[in-house]
């Protein structure tokens, strides 16, 4: 039972690598000997913490990544696609109350994380797919509805998600990234024989299989072991 | 003949992601159906152009990379190994001279490009190996030693680099990455079907052999066909 190694991946739903992250974890965690476990954190407290600067402040590589973006969800089977102003969406609206919300579902739930896992998706669908609000309290409670709560559900999660005890839980989780080293998500850390092996961004799946001892068979694994 | 795809490598010997992305792509240049070109340019000015800053700034950043490529040095098999003062290195003393070199030995040599990628990888050796000075005429010399050429040869080059006809065939080089829309290196752009796909970094491999249409067999692809 407990040989399965940990791996946390730290994300925010405003991050779209993280999404190509999110879907090939969930996938891989049925195929490879993991306990992956999802923790939901703040990018612009990690943005701001580590001194970075979004990457599509840029011009050439806003323009390649929009173009990485678009193959890569391809290639991945994942239903990405960029906003119609991703600067808004991203930079102005922001991802704090929707985190907060996934960190509210996050402490609701017992005996797993399927409501979170899916809650997550819904948001990544909204504004990583269908170019829709998640900052409005009936935005993300028609993602959770998707999700598969109960309108109960929905009501005590939206009461918890203002109050001081999750506002510190996604504070904790974000400084938790940062004592890893963050300085942007999608950040994957691996629990290896009590040592701990950080891997940035949604392109080192390859590199971690290979530390975490397991085989990489691509973004979609149960379609490329179905292959062989 | 003319059906192999042209793929090409936009590298500089400063950036140690491009030793990587190098040794990868001369590998695969007898197991995939392309013609690999290889392109010599300055990612000094490419950075400038594009307004983009050396990721290292970031100290977080910096220190995931350091930590990176280790990992990745050791799974590509490639002897890289971070300089004791890698900003020095990189950003004071700089590898304008350096690309000066290999754009001189590629413009003498005729029939291949055999001693532009082991010059190339001479200097790689010098600078991201072995922590040595690549700036001064004796080392360029050194490493074109190693690479093979004679020392009439050397010569030759020497005189040639500092002509403003290979100061002009750099950053036409690198004038030709801006065009595809660099904003670093190592950058790959393939041309498949009269239509270019750039890729950026060395972590695009997978997806890159995707669009090619051939298959991914890791960074040792002679390695890996051997157990198949």
């Amino acid at each position: 039972m407990s040989s399965k190694r940990v791996v946390e991946l730290f994300y925010d739903v405003v991050s779209p690598y993280s999404w190509l992250a999110f879907e090939v974890m969930c996938r891989y965690r049925t195929v490879w000997n993991i306990d992956l476990k999802l923790r939901p954190a703040f990018l612009g407290g990690v943005m701001q913490a580590s001194g970075n600067k979004p990457p599509g402040l840029v011009p050439n590589k806003f323009a390649f990544m929009n173009n990485d973006l678009r193959r890569l969800a391809k290639y991945f089977n994942v239903p990405l696609q960029t906003p119609a102003d991703p600067f808004e969406a991203m930079f102005n609206k922001g991802s704090l109350t929707a985190m907060r919300f996934v960190q509210a579902v996050q402490a609701k739930e017992t005996g797993g994380d399927q409501q979170v896992e899916k809650v997550s998706r819904e948001l990544w669908k909204r504004i990583w797919s269908e170019d829709k609000d998640i900052t409005e309290p009936a935005s993300l409670a028609e993602a959770a509805q998707r999700a598969g709560l109960s309108s109960s559900q929905i009501e005590e999660v939206q009461k918890l998600c203002t109050t001081q005890d999750i506002k510190d839980k996604l504070k904790s989780a974000t400084q938790a990234a940062m004592s890893y080293g963050s300085f942007g998500f999608p950040m994957l850390v691996c629990h290896i024989d009590g040592k701990t092996e950080m891997f940035f961004g949604s392109d080192r799946f390859e590199l971690m299989a290979h530390c975490l001892g397991e085989k990489w068979l691509g973004p979609q694994p149960q379609t490329s072991s179905a292959k062989l």
